[in-house]
């Protein structure tokens, strides 16, 4: 059998840059042709894949954690692949960065791991950070990095019951109110573990944990909480989607620019 | 006499889209050409004298508190400018963040104020923040948001000596030696008010705060206190600069990345 090592890298990108984490038929189209103004954005999983080509000369697929979609951040996405080659892991990563410099992802670490590591399959829990600007003023330094509110003149947001309405998250649910349509995930049962909204000096954060997210979950919880802060839906409605599964009953999906992958637990 | 209406306006940038606060040669022809892919960054100024023009028809010189150099950003940067119509300060933000969109400046706040205020010469102090983030990997998302120092294994940063030191700015110096040659102050001696370094998540934070600084002062003072840190430097070098003015043995200038003009105070 042909000797094979299998690496786990933590990455950390600016979604702003990539259609998402996930390879698309255009990658490969990109990075033949190079730049050329028209091309579309490169994925995350394609950029790592041509800069490992370039630095190993072996093709291999990157298997992520997380597929966030375009505009989505990552704080510490963790992925895994394999080579026929021993590296050290203080080289892999400075030659990672070297070819990925400047694209807007930066591999933060990486380990050996032993064969029946899974980067999405092995993760106990997926933590996601949602932030969001609470002013009049568009944002310069915060562009594409947060959702940016602007909440009319004494329409104050009701931050309690944005707090409280959160925890009826917490458990096991039905999330089918609470995914996208494209969603291809078999069952939308999920646990939620963690969910708590706290007031930051510009506005607000969210964080949530699970083992698992349904395709655009967060999002759409965020939207929903949004939507009873700004007094446009009652906070017992979260409660009612759970049970009635109705994504037409809920709020807008907010935009992924407020979206970071945290961290995943092994 | 005619009609004149003096404004302050508060404004955020994102340094990596400018030239620095202050408008240049080129910023006429940057406008006039529009953007051809060779034209060299805008300034600040220019761009919101420029979507001024646009919103008011009417040419008016903006007068900045502080001269911020390419590459440095701003939370709170302050200005003033004169029109010859009375206009509503809710509308003017609004009209000038709408000229503005997308190019890295934005109009936080208006007001009117009397005559005499004048953003530059009647500030009472200014409150500058620079970010060093320490880590191995390079930067993703604070790519061009704070400067990026890789500390060698084994050689962690003596940050109770670089707090210590920082004490020795405090109060009226000859800060000769913590100048640009190119500075136009006509004197060095400047008093600091405030000079704070605390750990934060991913590096260190540096806050300070004086009436006024002089070219690159912020820059020379944290490139200084860097070398201390790493032991590059004693830390009784700063007491010594101070009273040789000898730029020459002090720290590197560190890059505009990480300095945030945060406030100005009146």
């Amino acid at each position: 059998m042909a000797f094979s090592q299998r690496y786990k890298i933590t990455v950390e990108y600016d979604g702003t840059f990539f259609c998402g984490w996930q390879r698309q038929r255009s990658d490969a189209a990109f990075f033949d042709s190079g730049h050329n103004g028209i091309a579309p954005l490169p994925s995350v999983q394609g950029t790592l894949e041509e800069a490992l080509r370039r630095l190993t000369g072996h093709v291999v697929l990157i298997e992520g954690a997380g597929r966030t979609d375009a505009g989505v951040h990552a704080l510490g996405q963790v992925a895994h692949f394999d080579l026929p080659v021993l590296f050290d892991p203080l080289k892999l990563t400075a030659g990672l960065n070297f070819y990925t410099r400047s694209s807007g992802v930066v591999v933060l670490d990486a380990t050996l791991v032993p064969g029946n590591f899974h980067a999405r399959f092995s993760a106990k829990s997926r933590k996601y950070l949602y932030r969001i600007v609470l002013r009049r003023a568009p944002l310069a330094l915060d562009h594409h990095r947060a959702w940016h509110v602007s909440l009319p003149i004494g329409e104050p947001l009701k931050l309690t019951e944005m707090q409280e309405a959160a925890q009826t998250f917490l458990g096991t649910h039905n999330f089918h109110a609470f995914r996208a349509a494209a969603c291809q995930s078999k069952s939308p049962i999920k646990t939620l573990d963690g969910c708590l909204i706290r007031s930051v000096e510009e506005g607000l954060e969210l964080e949530v944990q699970a083992r698992s997210f349904l395709h655009n979950q967060v999002r759409i919880m965020v939207g929903t909480l949004m939507a009873i802060g700004r007094g446009k839906l009652p906070s017992h409605i979260i409660g009612e989607l759970l049970k009635s599964g109705d994504r037409t009953k809920g709020g807008p999906t907010a935009p992924p620019d407020g979206l970071y992958l945290r961290s995943v637990q092994y």
